[in-house]
């Protein structure tokens, strides 16, 4: 199965203004990438690099005035729903854990997971250790937390926790700091999602948020928002939270008119001669 | 000149409990290390790992009752005080900054940079950029926040700075906050600290905690705690605040009983064989 | 100044035929890319991965009967000819050397500094250490060394330095043998390079090869068959020898049909719309 | 099971010699360190790091004159003889071998794979691919070359494969090309082997070398000089080949006076503060 996936960003600047953009699928995403491409308007300089978490970043600077860039990709993808844990797989003991595993076990800036440990043992304590408590979690916040509540770049998850609303970032955060605090290592997703198989009425194309859970002997995904598998999902930034992961992150005086962003769908013999469909949300 | 330095963990345990310990100085410490020692009783079989940050980690699993573990070592150091910047060292622009440095621009659990922001920019944004901003932002810490009011290891910085009060550990961290709300790198530094040349009344011998940022073409300490160049410091973990490197993480049901800590000036022909001079504090 | 740069690869496989292709510029070339494509005929899934030497390499499955694909950017560049270093430029001592760089001391398959280290000391031990020593290598290779006498992909620099003759590849493997063998670190780069500002008569565009030594606090460029510097030189992979950094590597039963590449400078208005102009390379 | 292992190099150099040491376990090394010393005469100051394969190095400057320096260490170990896979253990078909995997794939300095692809087609093509292949191989040079045949650190594996004989070094290194040019990985790893639970006549303690294999979804151990699994076996260094791994390295003018090695199992209270039981050989 084909995919066509991409965003387009549109800002305006009063003096050139360096940015950091975070769109490109990641490397480890599963699925073969087809065709790719990256433009801008006017022409802009980039550079590449990969960050501390193995996300693939553009670096450049936007000119003083409007302008524009564009990434747009043909993924091949699985046409089955994602692989989810046997109701078995296990929780490591922390003295089992591989090294590099406990890095995702500290509390970041939006997943306080110090903070709110004593809540997770009360509320999930009681369940069983491993991939059952993961889908306790997720089920809880999927049942008890309300999506479309309107959050801000710096709410953190014990302020979600309260107010019991968010986005799906806050879907996210609540799951990874709710599975650190219980000791199983977690790590916030961002990426796209097609909205092939869903039987909506969920907006069909945007960039989403879920997270992932070390179970057994691999990374596994769950997504709070949905609660559900689902099909093609391509992850672009892995993190502690959205701290580390924004799409864009301009350092001064720009501001974003347009964000399009693509996922669905595509023929198998698509082009990315051919425009993309699109949806368009205004910044 | 020689240095010996080390520390000395006393744990009670209800059950078999793993911890991390990061208390070996960081591979890129100044000086050379002329020997070094690692003992536990009862005997304890450790493994050791390097972590995201470069920092050198031991894994154990405390036992069940009392055990201790030690750290013990030999540094050759520089008697000179630690290098400054010049007042002219520059301060990067964001476009100019090497990539790996962009994470150290990113807020962290305990260093709220993205809430601190406006209150950074209304302090500091009359002061030059580089070498003498920081220098403010220090000499500001310094001078207005109270040393010795206690603070928990869940304390954030919003939270110092409208305390006005805290720790090394706080000193710390609000230097690496305001320099990030600022633009500069900065990562937070924990490690040991000689009372070499100092003139007193400082307590002579602990664990210790600074900063360092970026300035020009490398990493400068800066200490908001002392405010004076020192001589031999010497650094053990590097992280994005103090989350990251906690000296000894327990997950369970241990104790810390009693925490030992040595950093003195040591005869050029010391050898560890003799008993190291003590400071005790009950943990 | 804008460079247009890119290849294509055509090849027929009896079967299935596993590849890695190496042929995206380096992320830390100099200059910004302002377009780039990739392409396949038929559509090929691909993965791609940053390998030990922070090449970026990609993975794709060639299948049965013809295939293609390509790589076309659009690169900006400086206009000025490439830096080069100081004549005063300092060798490091050993000891002094960044950890690091030590790699780049170590023979390899292709360069047996190990086995060449008598006749490198031989030749250039009287030379003054630094950059004055790598140029006289460089002189001494460009000099002594006929261009052009064909050598196969197991051809090792004892073969070439006996033998005073071998294609680009072979010139900088011998630049990369004296220099390791002198206590130097040297590493093989290939990539683009294209015809700018060169009074001929080279063939204007192809893959080439040169090398890089550890001089003072950076990495210098230094290319023993062209000995002259030059403008928009585009580094595509880094290794030990050429054994690390094939522009395709295919695992059976590929056969290469035809290899083009390209590499000009390009109007500022350029778009990978447009064809490429092509030089042609029967493989 | 407890291990008590280590080694003492004494030199004497007629000028101040930089030197690297890798004579400490590799931080992935199976069971638990209990204690570790290292200790020099005279004090020598020394800086570690960690190298691109992940060994943990030392480096100092050897001093004028006779200077020697010891590493001591306790290993708890597995009482069990080292894990083999099952002969139905599988190979990768190379397009689904994890990226970083195909690194091991290459030749290497001592290990040309590349040149001696047809004989190892012609010897092991008829066998089974996976675990009995490797086997076959092991099999193959344990029967087939003559165990105690000196060679020097540039002798390469195509001298060593037309000889048949060799050091220890020299089976890994064949182990290793022959692997690697039949499509498996495959690393070289020199280290600690203690001669627990083997009928001799073996030398009992010393540096050893194997190699290891990547099969189903993990390295194993493979030992053509012995051919039969062992009890406490501890990996040191791993690399393409010996070159990237030797013990000791010195740049200039010291000379190696004697070296001891040992390694045996020890008491269950065994301290580092008792002398070791010495194996000598003299340098």
């Amino acid at each position: 199965m084909r995919l066509r996936l991409g965003c387009r960003f549109e800002h305006d600047a009063s003096a050139p203004t360096p940015a950091v953009v975070l769109v490109e699928p990641h490397s480890d995403a599963d699925g073969g990438l087809v065709a790719e491409r990256w433009t801008s308007e006017p022409a802009l300089e980039t550079t590449s690099f990969v960050d501390l978490y193995g996300n693939r970043c553009r670096r450049l600077v936007l000119p003083e005035g409007p302008s524009s860039f564009s990434y747009d990709a043909i993924f091949a993808i699985s046409p089955a729903p994602e692989p989810v844990p046997g109701p078995d797989e296990g929780q490591h003991r922390i003295e089992h854990l591989p090294d590099e595993l406990l890095h995702w076990l500290l509390a970041s800036r939006l997943c306080e997971s110090d903070a709110l440990a004593p809540r997770a043992w009360e509320l999930f304590g009681g369940t069983e250790p491993g991939a059952r408590r993961v889908q306790a979690v997720v089920d809880w916040i999927h049942e008890n937390v309300e999506y479309g509540v309107a959050s801000v770049p710096t709410t953190g998850t014990v302020e979600i926790f309260e107010r019991r609303g968010g986005m799906c970032r806050d879907f996210a955060h609540l799951g990874v700091t709710l599975c650190r605090a219980l000791g199983i290592p977690a790590r916030y997703v961002c990426g796209y999602i097609p909205d092939i198989g869903i039987p909506g009425p969920f907006p069909p194309m945007d960039f989403h948020a879920w997270f992932e859970v070390w179970l057994g002997a691999s990374w596994w995904t769950f997504d709070a928002r949905f609660n559900t598998p689902r099909i093609g999902r391509l992850p672009v930034g892995r993190g502690r939270d959205a701290v580390d992961v924004a799409m864009v992150t301009t350092y001064g005086a720009a501001s974003l008119r347009r964000m399009t962003v693509w996922a669905y769908e595509a023929d198998e013999r698509a082009e990315l001669t051919e425009e993309p469909l699109l949806e368009t949300r205004s910044g």
